[in-house]
C-alpha cells in the first residue's frame, strides 16, 4: 500500500524567540493543508512527534493541543521517541492509514528550544539516553564523542573527514532559506573552532533550535506525487555501553534492510539522503551503516565531495541538522519534507539532478531508536 | 480485522516507593508475555503509554527504555496524551497490527507518580490542561468541580450521587488484590470528608498512584479469546472554556458514536464498563455521554444500585480511578485488562455474571481526548 506525501509546511529554522510552539505548530499545518488543498476538517487524525515540550514548558497533551489550534476535530496522537519523534510520527500515521481507517492524516512535528538556558536544554536533551549515563555526568556531545574516537582508532577517521560533512552541510544550508546557519564556513573555521568535546569543535555540533515541520499524508494519489515506499524503524539499547559495538549505529542497519526489502531497492538506486548529522560522525556512521560506504570508507568518501551537491550522491542538502537546525522533534519530519521536494524537482539552486529515490534516516538518543523511510515517485512505477 | 487479547500484566497499584519505573515495565510486562506464551523474540513492536516520567524524571525515550529493559529487538513507540496515554498506546498498537505489519505488538501502560511531592505531581498533572488554565491557577480538582457544579445546576444532581460512586468503587476495590485503597467507606464518610474543591471532598477524587499494565495484543486468537471489536478517540478544545457545554464531555459521545458502529452494539447490549472516574463527577457523565443514561439520570441511576456488582450493568469493578488508583499512563492499559478478565470469566468475588460485551472509556485532561475500547469474546460470533 502506497502512502502519499499530499502536502508539506515547514517553518523557518532558527531561533525563533517571537513564535511560541502553538505558532510553529500553526504555520507549517495550515502551509501543509494549503499545499495539499484540504481544509482542516478533511484530517482524520493527527499525529505529532515532539520531545521536550512537556519538560520544559509545562504543557503535555500536544494532540489535543493541535487539534484545539488547527480546529481539527479528529484524534490526535504525541509521539516521543527522544530525536526520532518526528520519524515515530510519520511511521505511526502510516500505520494508522494502512490500517483502513483513513485517508487523509496531519503530521506534525515541532520544537521549541530556546526559551530556556543552554545548561536546562542541554539536561533535558539527557533524557534521550539512559539514567546511568547522566549520573555519570555525560552530555549527547560526549557520548558522540566516545563514538568518534572509537571510529577513529578503528578506521582511521580523522578530524578533517568530519569537518568536511560541517563543511558541506554549511554550504547546502547557505542555499535553503529555511536553514537556521544560512552561510559558509571553510575547513580551517571547522577545526580551528572551540573544542565542545574532544575530538569535536563547535562546528562538528548540531545547534538547539526552534522549528516546525508538518506533511499531509493519504492513502490516495496521482501521477507525479511523492510516496513512502517504506517506513521502518528499530531500536538498541538505551546506553551506549550496552551496545555491541561503538563504531556503528546497528539499529540504522537493522530497520534499513527491512525498507531496502520494502522498497524493492538496493542502496545503489538511492539519489539523494537526509541523515541525523547531530554531530559530523553521526553522518559519517549513517553512510556506513545504510550501506551507502564500505565500514570505514565514509570519511573519505566525503571528504572527496562525493556527497555534495553535484557529486554522487548528495547527503542532507537541507543543510542537515549542523546547518539547518534541529529542533529535535520536528527534525524526522523535515527530513522527509527535503527530500520529498527533491523527489518533486522543485529545490532550485540546491535541487538534486534526476531524484528518483530519497531515503530519511532519523537516530533517538545514541541509536537506541532509528527511523527509516524511503521515499520514490509515483511515475517511477 | 480483530484484535486478540492474548495476554495480560498487573502490577500492585499504590504507593510503591521501592519500585522503579523500570521494575514496574519489567513486571507487568513479563506477566503478559507469560500468560501469552511468548518469548520475547516473538514481541514485533512496543507500544508505552506514560504521561509524566520525562517530566518528574527526567528520563524519556520510553520506547528504547522499554525494549532494552526487556530484551526484545524491535521498533518501540511511546504515545502521551496526558491520562489517556495508556488508551491511545493501545490504539495506536491497534493501528499497526491492522495495518498488516505485525502478528503480535506489546503494549505497555507505566507510570511512577510519588517519587516526587503532591505539589509538584500535582503541578505536572496540569499539563494536560491549557497554559491558560495553568496560568490562572486552576488544578484539576477545580476543573472538575466546575463540571460538577454546572452539571448539579443544570441535572438536580447532588453530592450524594457523587459520593455514590466512590462508595460503590471502594466496594469493588475491596474486592481486587492488586487495588491501591482496597478497604470499604460508607456515604458518611465520603460526605464529611475534608473538601478539597467544592463539591469535592477528598473521596471524590482519585488518588496519586504507582502502576503499570500491560497486554500483548495479537491478529491471531481461537474460541473464548477476548478481542477488542472496537477502537476509537476523539478530541475536543484543551481549554475547558473552550467548550460547548460544561455538563458533557463531548468527545466521549463521539468516539462512542463510532465505537457502538464498528462494533455493531448499542449501548444496551454492554455488560460491563470501566470508566475513566478521575473524580466522581467524570463516572456520572461517562454513563450519559456513553448513552447507558439519559443526561442527567446517571446520580439516581448510581445512587440506587445499578451500577455496583451484582446491579443490572457493572461499572468499575476494579475500583476504578478513585479506589483501584490512577497511575495516569496506566489506566488505560488497565481498564482493558480489568474488562478482559470480565469477559475471560476469572475474576471470583468481582465477577460480572456471563459478561459478553465490554467498553472501556479513558480520558486526557477534562475530555480533550476521550479513547474508547469494545471488547467481545470470540465465541460470541
Amino acid at each position: 500500500m502506497k502512502i502519499f506525501i499530499k502536502g508539506t509546511g515547514l517553518t523557518r529554522f532558527g531561533e525563533l524567540w517571537d513564535k511560541t510552539l502553538e505558532d510553529l505548530i500553526s504555520e507549517s499545518s495550515e502551509k501543509a493543508l494549503a499545499e495539499a488543498g484540504l481544509s482542516p476538517d478533511k484530517i482524520e487524525a493527527v499525529f505529532i512527534g515532539n520531545m521536550l515540550y512537556g519538560k520544559i514548558s509545562g504543557q503535555d497533551h500536544l494532540g489535543a493541543l493541535a487539534t484545539s489550534i488547527l480546529k481539527i476535530n479528529a484524534p490526535a496522537f504525541r509521539l516521543e521517541g527522544a530525536c526520532a519523534s518526528g520519524g515515530l510520527a510519520v511511521q505511526s500515521a502510516i500505520y494508522a492509514l494502512m490500517s483502513g481507517q483513513f485517508k487523509n492524516v496531519l503530521v506534525i512535528g515541532a520544537e521549541k528550544m530556546t526559551d530556556v538556558s543552554t545548561s536546562q536544554i542541554s539536561a533535558a536533551l539527557m533524557g534521550a539516553g539512559s539514567e546511568m549515563e547522566r549520573q555519570a555526568g555525560l552530555t549527547f556531545p560526549a557520548l558522540y564523542a566516545l563514538m568518534a574516537k572509537a571510529h577513529m582508532q578503528k578506521y582511521g577517521t580523522t578530524k578533517e573527514h568530519m569537518a568536511a560533512v560541517s563543511v558541506k552541510n554549511h554550504y547546502h544550508a547557505s542555499l535553503n532559506p529555511n536553514a537556521q546557519f544560512q552561510y559558509q564556513i571553510d575547513l580551517k573555521k571547522a577545526l580551528s573552532s572551540p573544542v565542545i568535546s574532544d575530538p569535536f569543535t563547535i562546528f562538528d555540533s548540531s545547534p538547539i533550535t526552534d522549528g516546525a515541520g508538518a506533511v499531509v499524508l493519504s492513502t490516495e494519489g496521482k501521477k507525479d506525487d511523492v510516496y513512502i515506499a517504506a517506513s521502518e524503524s528499530a531500536t538498541d539499547t538505551l546506553d551506549l555501553s550496552g551496545r555491541s559495538s561503538l563504531t556503528e549505529i546497528k539499529a540504522t542497519s537493522i530497520a534499513a534492510q527491512k525498507a531496502y526489502a520494502e522498497a524493492d531497492i538496493k542502496p545503489s538506486d538511492i539519489d539523494v539522503l537526509e541523515v541525523h548529522d547531530c554531530f559530523t560522525i553521526a553522518e559519517i556512521l549513517a553512510l556506513e551503516d545504510l550501506g551507502i560506504c564500505k565500514k570505514g570508507d565514509a570519511g573519505n568518501f566525503i571528504a572527496q565531495g562525493n556527497t555534495k551537491l553535484g557529486g554522487k550522491i548528495p547527503v542532507n542538502t537541507s543543510g542537515g541538522l549542523k546547518a539547518c537546525g534541529h529542533p529535535v522533534g520536528a527534525t524526522g519530519v523535515k527530513q522527509i519534507i527535503e527530500v520529498s521536494h527533491q523527489l518533486k524537482g522543485n529545490l532550485g539552486n540546491r535541487q538534486v539532478e534526476k531524484a528518483r529515490v530519497g531515503l530519511t534516516q532519523n537516530v533517538g538518543g545514541t541509536g537506541a531508536t532509528v527511523v527509516i523511510h524511503i521515499l520514490k515517485k509515483e511515475q517511477d512505477e
